[in-house]
């Protein structure tokens, strides 16, 4: 079963906003075994909508548009969809009503403009929006499916899981697809293709292998497109080998974020986080607060750009900074361990570093940073060295910190397990 | 002077990784005056990726191309290229020392996967990677040109910069593309378009409006795509027009972000900044540490997820969020006077509320925030009401706390400038 996305609006063909929903229709697809063979984005005109839409009919089963249906005149794709597919424009009662309840309780009147998204093709299921104004659209035509959603993506993401996945699935017999990922840090793509290029060698045809850097992260990536309990097996068993080979550099599998893997080792040892950054800028605490239920090991932080807040607050020693400089091995290990004792964590990550564009010195040029660890018996700090991207020196401090504190966890954890069974250990 | 952009990768069409490059290049691209006919995503085959190579090629005059030449197997980019434009692939002796310098500095060895990198098609302008490994390619071929460059963000935005933008403006003749974008805050589009009406149907045919929603921003674009100095003239005398109709939610022009126009407010009058989060978790520090520059004004933050860190740091009565709550008016007040206070600013933001999904109650549901001001004679706090996605109140929160501040530093500029002048007021 194949599947296109298209995208549309001039905001995205002049660069003004992402396109971020494509990526995760493209997800649940593949979820329940649509693959999806391509993402067209065309702008708000309709010869151009109709061209992607005729286009992607004759190549795929399934079309799922986004986009292009809000209430202002810019927008077309309902009008032109309508003409697609023959239909006359008729007001549904319910998306009226809900139209005039969705106003209401935000004490706002129901305009003219607004009022006009009750409007609706008369040979389509019209899919209810839970979240917003606009109604979405599924079509059939010639055993074929074309939805049509609005392009706000939590509004579109709603639509998604109440009305079109459930329907795909119940509309289409699905093939079983199976995707193993590997998540891996601290190490590049080309290195690890040349650790583990024999068992890349060894791989069977009808299993793909993918590297999927970002910043960071590399994601290895097992997929078979046409599954089943022996090929899953298969696969398993292939991944298995490959933690023989790069054991070190795998912090999870199956896209675990590493803000998750970290908060999951916290939690199992019912520790604590508290977190002194200064050139991260408050990344390295979203990350760690983005994950839900954080609240349960996260404590709190502080973001020093200021070298008095380092004194003032984390209590680092004025004549250190003044004689180390703020972006020092020393600094970092003072911030980490003054963050742990004012707000009271088992564990501390502190960043200091010059993630630029200014700042930078002979000895210590922009992407300087200098990582710290203090916990129940450790402090520590670790030097790094970045480019000169001041965006991409934040998110790899921010990932390398997270890292760090990772796998000083662990080896907590085995020297533990070491010093209860130290026998174990000679045995083997 | 039309322009293709095709993106090539598996990743992308199961939705692992988010394409960024397409919009990245159609900003640059429209900033030269070449418009964006359409962006196309496929995955590494060698059929899909002709395919689509050979269809923009019969519709646009430019094709760039990004992905899929990574060291490892799975990227064909560069031998499909090379088959399609029967290319002979030969060893380039600067890519090779360049790649022999890149893995030398690293102090890692040069592999043989990587080696390959250095072998380009024979009938192809090289383009020189100065941030990574591979090489980009620029063809011709019947009066069109189709560049292909990697996927890695950074090292595509390097080769653009450095070779692609400067020969695409050398080879073609451009007509002139003028966009004028009006960026308003705290308004939504629909409420937005029911004000504008009026102005929006005097709009001339040539010159188009476009409403570009994101979280807590609507911008505004108006476009001409054949323009000249009276055009010019023309969009700006209208966008002069809409100020009188929204001024108040204006907060700046062409793309400038809140984060910049609060930063050059806080450097324009000379005023520090700090900051006391809790629901938004540093999300808020780092959107404004975003800004190269910010440690101009910004000082440092808290952010305090345990009430713990309140009491400790921000000096809010612990009876205060016993009382009221750590999600109320009275404690968003505390915290932001209190981080004002002990980091010695000139204005202090504070966030406290709940995000998400866990810890909403009947009387505070999720969504439920407020937002702080302290500064040199005021302090209050706002209560705003989102919904429920996690990372869409962290972002919300964020955006209305700066433009809170934002305003509350216009008002009181204008009250300043009223009080020296009192007369003026009477005159008009």
């Amino acid at each position: 079963m194949l599947c296109d996305i298209i995208t549309i609006g001039d905001e995205l063909l002049i660069g003004q906003v992402n396109d971020t929903n494509s990526g995760w229709i493209a997800r649940e697809m593949n979820s329940i075994g649509v693959r999806v063979n391509q993402f067209i984005t065309v702008n708000d005109r309709s010869d151009h909508i109709i061209e992607a839409v005729e286009n992607a009919l004759s190549n795929v089963d399934i079309v799922l548009v986004t986009g292009g249906l809000g209430p202002t005149r810019d927008d077309l794709t309902k009008e032109t969809l309508a003409g697609f597919f023959n239909s006359r424009l008729i007001e549904d009662a319910r998306v009226l009503q809900e139209l005039e309840t969705y106003f209401a309780s935000r004490g706002r009147k129901l305009t003219d403009t607004n009022k006009k998204q009750a409007l609706v093709p008369d040979n389509c299921e019209v899919l209810y929006n839970p979240n917003g104004t606009a109604p979405g659209m599924w079509f059939e035509k010639n055993e074929k499916v074309l939805v049509s959603m609005p392009g706000v993506p939590y509004e579109m993401k709603a639509m998604m899981r109440q009305h079109v996945i459930p329907k795909i699935i119940h509309r289409f017999n699905l093939p079983e697809v199976f995707h193993h990922t590997i998540m891996t840090t601290g190490v590049g793509e080309s290195f690890l293709s040349d650790i583990i290029s024999d068992w890349e060698t060894s791989l069977p045809g009808y299993i793909r292998l993918a590297y999927l850097p970002s910043p960071g992260l590399v994601r290895l990536r097992l997929s078979c497109y046409n599954s089943n309990a022996a090929v899953k097996e298969e696969i398993l068993q292939l991944s298995k080998k490959l933690n023989l080979l790069i054991g070190k550099y795998i912090y999870g599998y199956d896209d675990v974020l590493l803000e998750e893997e970290l908060g999951r080792l916290l939690k199992e040892n019912m520790h604590t986080l508290s977190v002194a950054e200064s050139c991260t800028g408050g990344y390295l605490s979203h990350l760690i607060t983005s994950v839900p239920g954080s609240s349960g090991y996260y404590i709190g932080s502080t973001i020093s750009y200021a070298n008095e807040v380092k004194t003032r607050i984390l209590d680092v020693d004025p004549d250190l900074i003044r004689k180390k400089g703020a972006v020092s091995e020393e600094v970092a290990i003072a911030m980490a361990t003054g963050v742990r004792t004012t707000l009271g964590s088992t564990w501390s990550i502190s960043t200091t570093g010059i993630a630029g564009p200014g700042g930078g010195t002979q000895v210590k040029p922009v992407g300087t940073v200098w990582i710290g660890i203090a916990g129940p018996s450790v402090s520590f700090a670790k030097q790094f060295n970045f480019a000169n991207d001041r965006i991409r020196n934040i998110q790899l401090s921010s990932m390398f910190a997270m890292n760090l504190l990772r796998m000083e966890i662990i080896r907590l954890q085995e020297t533990a397990i070491l010093e209860q069974n130290p026998e174990q250990e000679k045995e083997e």
